[in-house]
């Protein structure tokens, strides 16, 4: 499937400001950037850096007083696995690829250690591979309200497992925890969510299984077959689409994903607006 | 100055088990391994594994129920900076080595993004650069008490502000999520510490200045000069000196380090049982 | 001084609700209610209860779908010590009364027992008694951002140790909290806050003292010889305006409190809108 | 049912220091004291206090550097309710006697402000009353494993409800915080618990149900029928058996609970000893 995804993104800027966006669909194995346009005003000095391990694609720029406007397009491509999901197998501890082992382990809002036994409870019966990690995204769904507002950006998996309700970004944060604590590497993504209402930058997760990721999202806004990845970590400390280093102040933000696969060039193109 | 290090650990598997060890001193621009030997009983296979990111090297082995035996030795020259520690400098986020950048963001122990305005609070005055992370330390030193068993696997930086009583492990926490508050890279470490009493597996913090990372130690318990670098990491999540998948029990523990510049060799020699 | 207070609330009921109220002026040792009146739309049933320990004034009814309105208003003497109060001294545990014993315990908001090192060393070397009382406050004022949002329900005094921003109900808790993990009895008072502004009901604390309580103000908003008390407790769980057991929603809220000693009848009525 | 109850307690003291003990057994509608002795050597002065709103019996003395031993016993008769359990109703918020609301209001180790949506989720669907409470014990015996070690002071029910291990004081807590998030008023008691293997102080809960305190306890460690409540408050926080202000060790202790109905005198003695 392909896709046309982009982002407009307004600031104000009241002093010299540094700022690292995460907002360009990455390149991996899953998915292949077509082309891309990124349009910055006023002109500035881009530093690009795509960070192998986190694999996400930093822009950095510093600029002045005033205003900033960001604008951003690409086409992707996704390959989608064509192996039968049930069959799916968790990878034990001895096999895990070393280069991602990182992926076990607690991350600031991903506090698997204190996890283990809670997770074990759950899920400890459920059929080890992509059944377990479906069983984790069930739980999520039947037992945490989406509710716009009930969280912030402090909040942790380990306060979603009380309290209830979150946003998609503390749904993937808990299902990161949940994986991790049963020692299946899992990390959280930001994406474009194809079929999200209203568009917005959405947040799911990948689980490690039968020796490659596989996208998870508890949140079922947006189908999985639809969404592109732009940045993948530890949780949203190293997936944050913008990170300020200065004032500033945004004024709108438009994120947008159509699919654009041969016979519906330009469906209904979505657009959020935020004042 | 060169160093003798090496540990000895008895286990006890009760069950087939995989355990990645972070043992060995690290190779990098501050430290080289001249030479070094692992002996592990009974045989079993291990896989070596640098990890560039987290800068800490990895042993994974997998044993049946019975005993296990690690022996490790190397001989370490460290490199010491020559610049003149007050003169090092802070580098602005619009400088900071992109590949790096993740060590400003919060991480499991270290949550630097619930501590900002206490950090700007306590440490907003100091002078940027070198004495500000030394501020830094002086601050942890005066404020927490060392005491062994105060804290737990789970105790964080968060926790350790208000408690204010930890083992080394929380001062290095604390060092680090205070600089990354700050804007300051930071990065824990794993260590052996030269007259470190009684001798043990230490942990201390880097912090990046005028380009390069430079180590700080708050406890103030072994001088910074013989600190030989095992694990790096955003936190002690990422070198434990041990991670184990399956049952065991450790029996018997010894850490050593020895000062063996030429006219020094063989000195107090320091171990440390844990039964 | 004598002060006219009141409020005035009108809330939406969407079902059969339960409220208590606990809005009244309470009647003390420290202040007399010289004459007062509620007036409650539609006509329901209320029970008013004076809860002895917790010394609030709890008034319940419980009304049906539609309409409610609260009109209060009191005439409130308070009686000021006149002791110098750098003469007031602390209780030592085998003389605080039993019967106030549990206002040194720590409570839902004012966790006491983690914050029992962090007192002592921030405030160990103060002179005993009200100076000490008087540096916690300073300390306070002088370490917290009073900032409006920055908090919410769940927000306690162990929070705001590292967060250092909150309004009025945590620079309260934090007083309590530092009292009490220094053994000096300290509790929640809710107030109608003289020269307040904007008007709103406030909180404050009180310590226990030279076999008195004395009322403390943490974040200097208000004169602490206008603070008429409401309601006292453990901390805001037990005082808190109006618990609601059903559907409701507050449309306007109006609090005033105006000085009416004989020469300053009907001074400046303050009176805010929520709305 | 009738029951010889007591506690041997000895202490070095290391400076002069202040001791509120809550051993003995209270009187109250559900237990009444038959006789009791208390012995204290050395000779001090003790102060006795029946906490009407606590309902614990405090005892307070102050002793000079040197030995302490306490020594408790008490004959007591329970009373049991008589009625089917199955019909206990919960009482509206429109009707619990206010003098006890403030059961409802979470406290320092039963957050349950934090636990409403999750003991709504949980025990939402469960029958009112009696079966509902019975529904949190189980939820909380088949969930939370019973481990010596696992909780410390700190611990707290929202704690629990991630980490699932704990001690009797933990079980309490939790089953206290779930009934106040669903509107139960919910009470800590420390008790003498008969058969409790090994003999310890043993802690439980009480729920309001037709008008009057019914005793659950989620441990199973004990049979309801034998337990002589001590004290009891909103947590652990009101009914610790010794609050010490000053230096002491304990150096034994051993609490015991025998059936004395009279065809079952001096039954099976238990005693544990604590060095």
């Amino acid at each position: 499937m392909k896709f046309q995804v982009g982002c407009e993104l307004d600031y104000d800027i009241s002093s010299l400001t540094t700022i690292i966006f995460n907002i360009r669909a990455i390149e991996n194995k899953y998915q292949q950037v077509l082309d891309s346009n990124l349009a910055i005003t006023p002109d500035c000095q881009v530093e690009e850096y795509i960070h192998p391990h986190i694999e996400s694609s930093y822009l950095r720029l510093t600029v002045p007083e005033g205003k900033l406007a960001i604008s951003y397009q690409a086409k992707v491509e996704l390959h989608h696995d064509t192996n039968r999901k049930q069959d799916l197998q968790e990878i034990a501890p001895a096999e895990i690829p070393l280069d991602i082992i990182h992926y076990l382990y607690p991350s600031r809002y991903c506090q698997s250690d204190r996890l283990i036994k809670f997770a074990q409870d759950e899920f400890g019966d459920c059929q080890p591979g992509y059944l377990k990690v479906q069983a984790i995204c069930d739980w999520i769904y039947n037992k945490v309200t989406y509710m716009s507002g009930s969280s912030d950006a402090h909040t942790s998996a380990h306060d979603i497992v009380t309290e209830r309700a979150g946003v998609c970004r503390d749904f993937a944060h808990l299902g990161v925890a949940f994986c991790r604590a049963l020692n299946i590497p899992a990390r959280f993504v930001s994406a474009y969510a194809w079929q999200l209402q209203p568009p917005d930058f959405h947040a799911c997760f990948e689980a490690y299984l039968s020796n490659r990721w596989y996208l998870f999202d508890a949140t079922r806004l947006a189908p999985e077959e639809g969404l592109v990845r732009i940045g993948t970590g530890r949780d949203a400390a190293d997936t944050a689409f913008a990170t300020v280093f200065g004032g500033v102040q945004l004024n709108n933000m438009e994120v947008y994903i159509d699919r654009i696969d041969e016979d519906s060039v330009e469906l209904d193109r979505q657009a959020v607006a935020t004042t």
